[in-house]
């Protein structure tokens, strides 16, 4: 595809965790060209001198303004601060947006913009139709890739999960628990029963399994490593392994990033992908399943180019086949 | 007290993990003396030609034989051979055996010996008049004490825990999951929901709470550092937070090691040390427990050395005020 | 490209840590195609099952056979190996090989096959030319990307040099220095002022500076992480910092991988991609140069597949624009 | 020795990290009681709400003024203003001063105080004698204990050091540095060959051998773990290795930390103790010295303990037979 037919994007936000991961995915990118990455505090300055990595890689400053010859906004802001940003700020409508914060995935809109929750694997066709994607959070993602295909079958019951993060989770922020001499070779916990993405995640599965009550037990935990989410769920499950892997195997054929395991995983298998792994397991009575991702791609910035390249009805993998880090 | 008072302990299988850490701790003893190391495989070595930090603290050398002019012989074989050891080796019977391994933890006996399930909190008095100790098994110690006050209470239903722990719970045979270059930054599960410990967590449970179906969903996790188990555990429960505090802390009053802490705790406040914190969390109908412990010392050899001077009438914390890494 | 004018290459010993890096490279690159994997122990199985990372991305396995209708074939075997598979195994002479072992570095031949050095910012147009290639050692291309402007000035003097190494660098075989419980959090030398690579450095450097007496004193250092090579190397030196930085950004001007940094740099900026980074400093008389890169990737089997690239006359990043692992 | 007659000392600036690790040993000590820990931000707060890990040893709250009943005070305080403090403080002149700051270690004075540079293994005679102690730097004094029996010898000559830091070496502020996320599986530099503690290496190294000039060219690397300084120094020696060992050997016969190895070493023989373990090669006409401590102990608090111990006339070792951890 020449250049002349890029698509255009433009990122803002840019100068945290998920706005640096978007930016090193779109400088690659195959079919969108980086029009331009806003940060007020960096404008003028190369995007080097705040992503170190990128050194050599592009000479682009970020921008004080925000041009609107632009196919798709990304928005990596903080919570809260997406909607301020779209309240104040006219963005033509035609112009897509791609929000990665939480503001607007319950179904909430702003300046009658409305947003389609952008989990591909959950409904793929309704993003490609999509105006506006809210993007899906890091542990919600890998909850609900977890879970969806028995939500889809209606089997569904309480829920019982263990999720552990990598430290950019929690952002660029200096704090107590990001502090190198504290959370080396630590364990702690966090919101536990209580993490705020269990609303996304119960709306999801409701939507497939609207008798299910909705509950997922989910203890949250720090983990002393930067990138990846794993998570362990398991339920009451009357279908047997073989029925159980069939299930997870029919409901992912065809979604490029989800793959289901029969040998056993581990979290390095997807760090620095766009892969969700999922594995089952069989103990008596329960159905446990395993799923992981990389918090910042999956969990953030690669599935909103994910999405972006299903709204602009590319192939939904370009720029998205990310050598892993796997040591 | 002078040195001719002195109790002598022997150590059978010193190479490993927890043989080390029973040196490291015998070494340093008040009241004890490190009498032999066996080990048939060193024999005649310097301790320090195995356990290399010990370079500087003591110029004795693995023996070959097993001495009986010992007050308390400490087992750090590995599963299955304490039995094989004592079943082909006489011990004389006013020798007290102390062993780490799984092989007498559910009442097992061998050759006329009977053991204690030493696990202090649980039955302190016990240990105090018993001539042999199993030492429980780490996961087993943490999950207890996280839920000892409960089952003594009556309040167990059914539980759900996750349970991280540090490489050393491993052991030092070289393997796939001990190395470096896989396990740093990765996360895995393994034996989930059919942890061996399992067995004798339920025999403690269940003698405290006979009406207790046993139901406790573990899922056991490989962390990336090597010293440390977390464990969070909640269930239903009708007791206020404050109730629940009050529970634990009238429960573990008088126990030098398990400390209630009223604020949030993180693993390495008890990394290289004896002891183990609890902490609650009440969320809406469910008790959470937190309860974390160093998997080689309240989980192993400190809880051994513990052990040991109870059954010695000692002082329960002699050998065991212990600096902890906290960084 | 068109797939159908796509260039093949098999890899020979792909299921190491090199084989794994080239296959991952191969598996993205737009104008060349994996033709096979030989692994004699693991032929017919899937990639991934050695490269669990792979799930997802390849259907291929290893193959028992060495096809001949390849155009390269990539030797990822141990050091002492490669001579004995080209001494035992007929390769038609029209086909490349690139040899990611020690055994050809300096200036061996085998069955009349001649190989080139394979560092591209010493020598391209003599690898674009050559039939085989030898490639430089992880710490060998590290320790010259720092010290090569500097020999062909003619300015190299006694050099003194640390370099740290993640794990990576020590293979996969287990060993003790392998084990989690050993390295996490701990640092050793080995190998100091006696390194192997540094017979290659100093064949390099003195071609370029003839006068140069070769003396490195070089201290190899395991580090506590998976992956990257920290260099410093520093010497006496005239230039000031602004002369030395101009000679090596002349130097390096033109080679898409190499880029000299004047601000300080961290190892994470180029872990996970095929770059090298470069900063200097000047301390009094000292001039000081850090040079950083990932010693799987411009360290082994990046810089394999930029050499490929060269030899082939394709696009010398093809294939080699890789999302760092950043955090 | 019986409670009443031990000594006691008090804490100035006890929040910070040696703070904490200086109540950590004096908790523990038999012979010295510690009387007060005094902290203007933290006062009336329990020891526990600051340092986390003393939950369950100690009730003692932080105090707000300074009790001038104590035989000695330990300043825990930043560079400069341990001189703030004591230009402001009247402070009883029989009460002895031990500073951990940099700011009396070239034989500065305050109010007429003279502080002993507090290394042991240098002039313990002159420590026992001393009014007021300077606490040596932490790579300082691994550098030294590397460098003493040469310099002794007058054998020094230009001097290449390599030196590697934990995080806790930065101390507990928060900054890019200290972000996990940055520092994890992460290498830097930092102040290349012009460390500030060069002036106190120079200053002893000199007192033992005038003609020596002082080059030592030394290289801080910022390690990817928590706690431990590792270095390793080599010059020109006509001396053999054998030579060497009996050198230092001799040098530290009866210094109860420092430990000379034959075999070689790695830094966790030494993390969470107050050893200091030396181990030499000879790589043709160069002499390598490998010199490892914890730099939170043997580099800062454990050797004002000690220090403290020579001062008041105490057991040398008292209260620093410290458990390694090891693993």
């Amino acid at each position: 595809m020449g250049t002349n037919t890029k698509k255009r994007a433009g990122i803002i936000g840019g100068a945290g965790y998920t706005g640096g991961e978007t930016i090193r995915l779109l400088l690659n990118h195959p079919d969108v060209e980086l029009a331009f990455v806003h940060s007020r505090s960096n404008a003028g300055n190369p995007l080097y001198a705040v992503h170190a990595d990128l050194l050599g890689e592009t000479e682009l400053t970020f921008a004080a303004d925000i041009a609107d010859n632009v196919d798709v906004l990304i928005l990596c802001l903080g919570h809260g601060e997406s909607r301020k940003f779209l309240e104040s700020t006219p963005i033509p409508a035609h112009i897509h947006v791609i929000d990665l914060s939480q503001d607007f995935r319950l179904g909430e809109s702003v300046n009658g913009r409305e947003f389609v929750y952008g989990l591909p694997e959950y409904d793929r066709e309704a993003i490609k139709k999509a105006a506006n994607i809210a993007n899906p959070g890091c542990f919600a993602t890998a909850v609900q890739l977890g879970l969806l295909p028995l939500a889809k079958a209606g089997l569904l019951n309480e829920v019982h999960t263990t999720g552990i993060t990598g430290s950019t989770g929690a952002g660029q922020k200096l704090q107590g628990t990001s502090h190198f001499t504290w959370r080396a070779n630590n364990i702690s916990t966090y919101k536990v029963l209580q993490h705020q993405h269990l609303k996304e995640i119960r709306r999801t599965l409701q939507a497939l399994q609207p008798a299910y009550s909705g509950a997922i037990n989910f203890v949250p935990v720090r983990g002393d490593y930067p990138r990846g989410i794993w998570i362990t769920s398991y339920l009451d499950s009357s279908l047997t392994l073989e029925e159980a892997y069939q299930l997870f195997e029919e409901f992912y054929k065809g979604h490029p990033f989800t793959h289901v395991s029969r040998t056993q995983i581990d979290l390095k298998q997807v760090v620095n992908t766009n892969k969700c792994l999922v594995q089952l397991e069989k103990v008596e009575g329960k159905l446990v399943i395993h799923s992981i991702e990389d918090n910042l791609l999956k969990g953030a910035s690669g599935q909103a180019v994910q999405n972006m390249n299903l709204l602009l009805g590319l192939d939904e993998t370009a720029g998205l086949k990310l050598k892993s880090i796997v040591f």
